[in-house]
């Protein structure tokens, strides 16, 4: 595969009991579907993490995944699930944002636009997309439906950002390297 | 009614002549069609009040607000009207972003939405929305007809959306009490 | 004419050899093309500058166009092309971010609503919009074809934001003094 993902989820819930989490399975089945033509699955989910509800540990697996040097394990794409909403522990899209050296508001809108289509309810996400070193970050609902459908809506469009983002690598990329 | 909203009118010529406004008594409207099935309003206008075109006026009447102990006399929601606009005097959405907790973009992205279905002067608001504390906040333009049209953009998640930032009180919201 | 803008076009390439550039000759076009009814031009492009892709350039050409003593010499509007992608010299948007005193979320969704309508990859361009001093500024993507489509999106609104951002100026600006 060409590009790497990682998934991380963040719900209280699902760091205490990982088998009340279905975004993980379902986010991967997006991913699966992305094929380059005859050449197999154009996105590897890397790792998949589960955090809780906190900023601090939202951020350090952030790190985690972007603050190596660049070197042909970046990971080009981290998708997170959950802590979205309005409620005072969902904190996701400060957490990301802080950390963030470029914001994407075309992602921004076009996972909205999408999702608006389908309910009034995406007014209540709180997106959030952007890069960070080369690595692009976007925030996802917590709900497998609304992430699935979010992720979906730009999902043609993440390689391009990816391969921009990843720069000096880019090469190695169009490789599949 | 099950959730207080507040209305802030900012406007320099209204704080001297308050008979000048014409959006509280729209704004009132808007709401009072809310209603909870056979149970009467979905909202109660707790308090409106008007101040100038300036920031420190307009902070403090939004800290009077939202930084109370939390308990049934929260404001579940303020909504203000006028300042958004591109002039020197207009800075309503500074005021407010500077005291949000959360930024809400999917609101933001339902109102301009919403209103650039019915004219692309809408491009010419600047909308904001967030939390701050257990209270959501949003900017609408100052023309009654504007203001009115970005908050039915709205109003049907918002009580969804004051419900998750009310959070510990949010069962009181749900009884009606 | 009414109106002052400057372009302000962000390339490296474009800054080393000025031939390459072709942003600037289709972005005069769109301005030519409003008229004032039997008054002539709307717009007058008073100087298009070329500097490469750098935050300091960029930022030092901005201060030179908006932090004049307001008077007849005020530039109304800057557009920058180019550098709103998503690789590291990417800078244009984050550049341009720092000096606004107004963001402008209206301008922004109304390129981004116009350009998802046109192609997917809107949703790789990172555009801000807003107010410095006196002065609206938009960066507009670096494709020609980009640049042209998303401010003839905003273009008819534009006049209304630059005449109320100028402020005290705004008398003589409606005589096309
Ligand atoms: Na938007």
């Amino acid at each position: 595969p060409a590009l790497k993902a990682a998934i991380l989820i963040v719900s209280t819930t699902a760091s205490q009991d990982p088998a009340t989490d279905f975004a993980d399975v379902t986010l991967r089945q997006v991913f699966e579907e992305q094929q380059l033509q005859g050449q197999g699955s154009l996105w590897e989910v890397h790792e998949s993490k589960i955090v809780p509800d906190d900023v601090v540990q939202i951020q350090k697996q952030i790190h985690l995944w972007t603050d190596k040097t660049p070197n042909d394990n970046t990971i080009n794409l981290i998708v997170t699930t959950g802590g979205t909403g309005f409620a005072v522990s969902d904190q996701t899209p400060e957490a990301v944002s802080a950390l963030l050296h470029k914001e994407a508001p075309g992602l921004v809108h076009g996972m909205l636009a999408a999702s608006l289509q389908v309910t009034p309810f995406a007014m209540m996400s709180r997106p959030v997309a952007g890069v960070r070193n080369g690595t692009v970050i976007i925030t996802l609902p917590g709900s497998p439906k609304g992430a699935k459908e979010n992720l979906q809506a730009v999902i043609n469009m993440l390689p391009h950002a990816c391969l921009q983002a990843a720069g000096a690598n880019s090469r190695a990329l169009h490789k599949g390297g």
